[in-house]
Parts: structure tokens; sequence; C-alpha cells
């Protein structure tokens, strides 16, 4: 295993910082809403395969740019040299972007999306793919695939979406295309929390340091376990979380929170 | 593979009509708020198995009739019946039912059930295994098998009912047969929207002009893959959409959406 | 098969008391807001797997004491012994909280927790794998494994928290260990009524006569099929349903329901 300090990162396609323990991700074409490119899919999947073996990251918060989350796949950098490829080229596309979400529910830390604006197609499917989300009252998530021809079964929307707003409503925003309000989308359990534009980062930040403050062995374990366990039957995702607590009961981090109740102090984990 | 015009179907045991390439389903009994009898459940089940083939019809719409929609199977052309039957006979019975419910799950278009008054019943489960569900606020929906001595497992309630409103509400449900309130049923996300009755089937077929304006093909992909990943883990479900988005990315109507957008002008979609 | 009376039973760690076929079960160290210890963890999976053979219990009420329901896995007499615990030891203890739910899961009747009050760590996993829960406004229920240290997977949480109030809001409680207020908890499904503390143990004891008058052999079917159906595929659910309910008509419970109907009178069941 390959030990990875991500500070040193310099990616070309998307602003990247570590600070604290957290990692911010920010696409960076805030002129066109920041959509996604070809390049920019290819490194952020490779920096989420990256971040398993980082050792200076614990927690990464996807942010907003200028106002806006990401516009999707560009319309003429990404769709139009679609509409000319064959299937094996296509294939090798789809693919690339469904990397990018195994590479996120992969990469063994928490991450946070922090949506303002605009928030469709490939970019909500981002939002969707994190551990947690938080947005502004402004925030326009569209999972638009239908619109430009397509099904809603992107990246992983048919198997995700419904189990984090229900089967029926996600199958309205996959057969219409059209977008989910703020509101609505709190109401419905996709966003964790509204906040202001002006205190949407703070606001990531201090529930991403609440995080990182944990136990983050432990999280990448929880991590681990609510991605896996939805295709287990109960019993052998009971079993599962046996063995699976028993590991983190052998970590420090379970006796120094022990020794901190003891002491009447507040634990301060080292994540091992 | 065999062509067929839904127009010309001349069903006996309910109302059909084709325009607009929207069916329009209703039962009709309304003197006893549109029970089901073993001649419609079973004609319903051969005509949603005749959808797959269907040139004409892109979206169904399943209506209500009088102020009520359906009151599940009848208690004397049904419930008498199957007291006398033997178990060979029973099991022929619960799996045409339930064939109904994976014929409407395997017919490749999108169903819309419009919902005025009582839905109960077998009625509540042809809501349920719609895809998407409108109501009035007089909507009475019970799954109220345990009422007449049955289990909640019926056609598929087990299995769904908790994909779409969380397990614990399935559950009350369930075990109680009690009536979900239209405005519980919109909070749980089992309604996707209440209409005044007045108004309620001129939504459901706006929503369905929507839907069949739209690129029909890939509505079908959708219809497919959002019901067949809930079984699935992640990783596979993520790999199944990228196989299945890059066969849309074949389709005209991906070309009809970038070529309509780089000309500014609003897609037609044609379904292929 | 042993059947076995349940009112005979004298628990040593937890109060218990039968009466009109509902078994009461109350933790009872309330100057310490009832944790739970190794001994009554055991004698709770032994009680709930030998209800599996009762005859004179058909649904659980799992009670608060003193205003609170659990404050879960004890600190000094777990928490602390389990530092100290080889790996042997350490997946022995999980395997048996774990064996507690899987009791609780394969019991056969169904569970209501009664919540007051703290409700918290191993606390929270019994209200979660209860059927039904109701609790009072100043319940506070929180998965505060991550606060001492520990992964949010404990007793099946990953596994059934996402399915009862979704994917996103289950990561948020996991990944912080925060209380989830009684408000939210109503709101996102995981209780399913709030009743004032004053009515709190009356209110779930009428839900409970009410499911206990119903078709109590039909209840535990639909319990079975409710938890083992979220790991098949929706067509193999319908065939399982299919076969279960045949079961379920030909019990005299149906029968009894078809002639109440036909006298004009309420059905009478009797659990057969």
């Amino acid at each position: 295993m390959t030990e990875f300090e991500m500070a040193g990162l310099t990616p070309q396609h998307f602003l990247w910082e570590v600070k604290d323990r957290i990692a911010t991700v920010r696409l960076n074409r805030p002129e066109r809403k920041n959509p996604l490119s070809f390049e920019s899919y290819a490194e952020l999947r490779d920096t989420f395969r990256k971040l398993v073996y980082a050792t200076d990251v614990d927690v990464v918060v996807f942010a907003s740019n200028q106002g806006n989350f990401c516009s999707g796949g560009d319309v003429h950098e990404i769709i139009g040299p679609l509409t000319k490829m064959n299937m094996k080229e296509l294939l090798a596309f789809t693919r690339m972007t469904g990397d990018l979400v195994k590479a996120m529910i992969g990469c063994g830390k928490p991450i946070i999306s922090a949506v303002d604006g605009i928030c469709v197609g490939a970019g909500a499917i981002v939002a969707m793919a994190s551990d947690l989300r938080v947005a502004t009252p402004d925030a326009k998530c569209a999972f638009l695939f239908t619109r430009v021809g397509l099904a809603g079964c992107d990246m992983g929307a048919c198997a995700m979406l419904p189990r984090i707003i229900g089967q029926g409503r996600a199958a309205e925003l996959l057969y219409t295309g059209r977008v989910m309000s703020a509101d609505e989308g709190e109401r419905w359990g996709f966003w964790n929390a509204l906040h202001a534009a002006e205190a949407l980062e703070a606001e990531a930040m201090k529930l991403a340091g609440r995080i990182a403050a944990g136990p983050t062995f432990a999280h990448g374990i929880t991590k681990t376990q609510i991605n896996q366990e939805w295709n287990m039957g109960l019993e052998q995702a009971i079993e599962a979380e046996a063995q699976a607590q028993a590991i983190c009961m052998q970590t420090q981090d379970f006796v120094r929170a022990y020794n901190a109740f003891v002491a009447k102090e507040k634990p301060v984990f080292e994540g091992n």
C-alpha cells in the first residue's frame, strides 16, 4: 500500500485545497456554472482513488464556486462528441463516469457536498453520491438526463436516489428531469440542511470538522458498511456489522473514548 | 416480436382509451367503487403484458371513475370463492394477482395512477405498483388485507411499499390496515402531488403528456433499471447503468436533443 | 416445537408482564436511565427467541421506565471490559448484541417501542429493530457509537436505519452521533406517532391491542416477509408473497372475516 499526502496534489482541472485534514474540491469554470469535461471527470476519479491512501485527509468537502455547484457534462465538450462515438467509445465514457461514483463511494472518507445554485446532471450525481449534502435555499438540483434524450439511470441514479428520497419521488425526478427545489430536497431527505448562501461553506466546514474530529478509522468502516449492506439480507448485514464493529473495538480511539469518559474529559481521537 | 396497436383493444372488464399516445385505464363499476373481479384482474394482466409491444402508447394513466379509484377484490365475487378453494387454486389466484404487478412493472411504459376517493386493497396495490401517483385531498388509501384476515404481503406490498414511504410507515399501514390520509401520503412520498378532484385528471394527463413528449425509449430503460437495481450491489448497479445509458446514447433522440440545443430550439423526441 | 407460556417468565434483568396477549418489556435501572448490561442483553436475546413458541403473546411493547427508554451499553459494565478484550471475546460480544436484533426480527410477533426520554446507543437500536415506534416530544434518540470511538455499523444500523429514514439522514446520524429530535424523527418516519408522556403507554397499548385483535398468524407472515424481501428482486418478492398469502388464505381467520362481512358484523380473529 502506498501512503499519499493529498496536500501535494496539483490538479489541472479543478481547485484543490487541504487544510486541517479536510480536502476541498471545487470545479472552476464559474462563468459556465462549472461544467464537467472529459478531463475533469478523469482527474476527479483519479483523485478520489488516491484518497484511499491519503495520510493527511479525513473528510472531503465538494464545494460550489461563485454561486453554482456544477452544471453537469458540458454540452459542447462532452455531449457533442458523444453523439459521434461508437458503442465501444460510449461504454468507455459511461464506465468512466460510473468509476467516479465508485471512487467516491470507495475512497474511505466521508464526502460532504455544499451546494449553491445550479446542481444538475452529473452535478446532481456528485451531490447524490456524497455521504452528506447541505445546500442553500437557491440550490436547483435536477437529474435532467431525460431532457437530453437519455435515461434516468446515469452513474447509479436509479440505485441511489430512491434510497435517499424514496422510490416515488425519485421516479418523478428521473422521468421528468424537473428541478427539485431546495425546500423539497430538505423535506425529502436529499439535503441534510439548508443554510444561507453566505453561511453555506462555513457550515459545511463546521460539519466536516466535527466528523474529522471523530474516530476517522471507524468512519471509514461506517462508509463501507452503509454502502455495501443494501445488498445483503438483514441477518447477513448484522453478522457483517458484528465483525466490522469488533475491528473498531480494537482501535485506540475506542480506548481513548473510554478513558476520556472516566476522566470526565472530551475524547481526542487519532483515527487509529 | 409482435407489434401491437393498443388503440384497437376492446376490453370487456374495464374502460380503455388511447389518445395522443397515452392510454387511459378505468375500472367501471362505480356503483360499487370499482372493485376488481377475477375477470378484470386477468384482463388487466393481459393488457399490461401486451403493452410491451405497443406501437401507439407511451404512457398509461390508471384513472378513477365517478369519485373512486378501486375498492379492491370484490368481497362476493372474489373473497367468498377464495374461502372455499384448495391450496392449488389459491396459489393460482395469488400468482395471477402478482402477475398483474409483474406485468405493470414489466410493460416498459411509465404508469401514472390518478386517485380520487377509495383506493384500498388491490386498488392500493395498483397505485403502489405504478411509477407515479397523483391524488385528491379526499383519496383514502388502505392496505387493508389484515382486516380481511390476511397478511400485509400481498402482490409485492412488503417489498415495494417500504421503498416508497420507508419501512416504519409501511409496517404501520400493513399491520393495522388503517387509511393513509391524502396529506400523509403526500408528506411520506406516496403521492407525488395532490390536486383538487376537478383538476385531477387534467393534471395527470398533463404529467403523462410531459413524459410522453420525452425520450420514450430511454424512459423504458429508466423503468427497467429503477425496478431491477434494488437487488444489486451499488457497484453492479453502476456498471448496469453504464451499459444501459450507453445504449441510450446511440438513439436518435440523444442526437435530436443535442442538435436542438445547438440550434437553441426545444427538442422533439421520437422515441428511438 | 416446544410451546411456551411467556406469562410464566421471571427474568432477572428486566421487568416483564403479560396481559391480554400483550407482553411488556421494561429495562429497570431508571436511576441510570436504564442501561444494558452483558446480562440483560443475553436475557433479552433469550426471551425474544422464546417468543417464537409463545402461546399467550401476540404483540410485544418495549416500554420506558421513569421517563427514559434506554441509555445503551453501560460505560462501566460493558465499555470498560470491552477495551480489555481480545478479538475472539469482542466478536463474541458483538455477535451477542446482533443476536438480540436477529431474535427481535425473528420472534414472529410485532414489537412496538414506546420511547420517552433517553434512547441512545443500543437503546436506539432496540427502537430501530422494533416494527413500530411511538415516542414523546421529549424523546432523544442518538446512534452515538461514533462518540465512543466506534463505527455507525452496530447491530444492523447501517442496514436498517436507511430503510426507515432514508440514506442521507441515516448517514448524518451515524457519522455525527447527534441527537435526532422527536420532531425530526416523526417527520422522517422513525416515529410512527408522538404522544404526550402521560399518554404514551396507553397509546402504545391501544396500538398493541389493535394489532393483537387482528389476524395474528397473518401478522407473523407479514413480519417475516417485510424483513426478508429487502434482499429479493421484485419478481422474486412477488412470487414469495403469492405463496405466503396463499398460506394465509387457508386460515380460519380469513373465513371468519368473510363470514363477519356477510353478516355485517365485526370479525373476531383467533390467530389460526
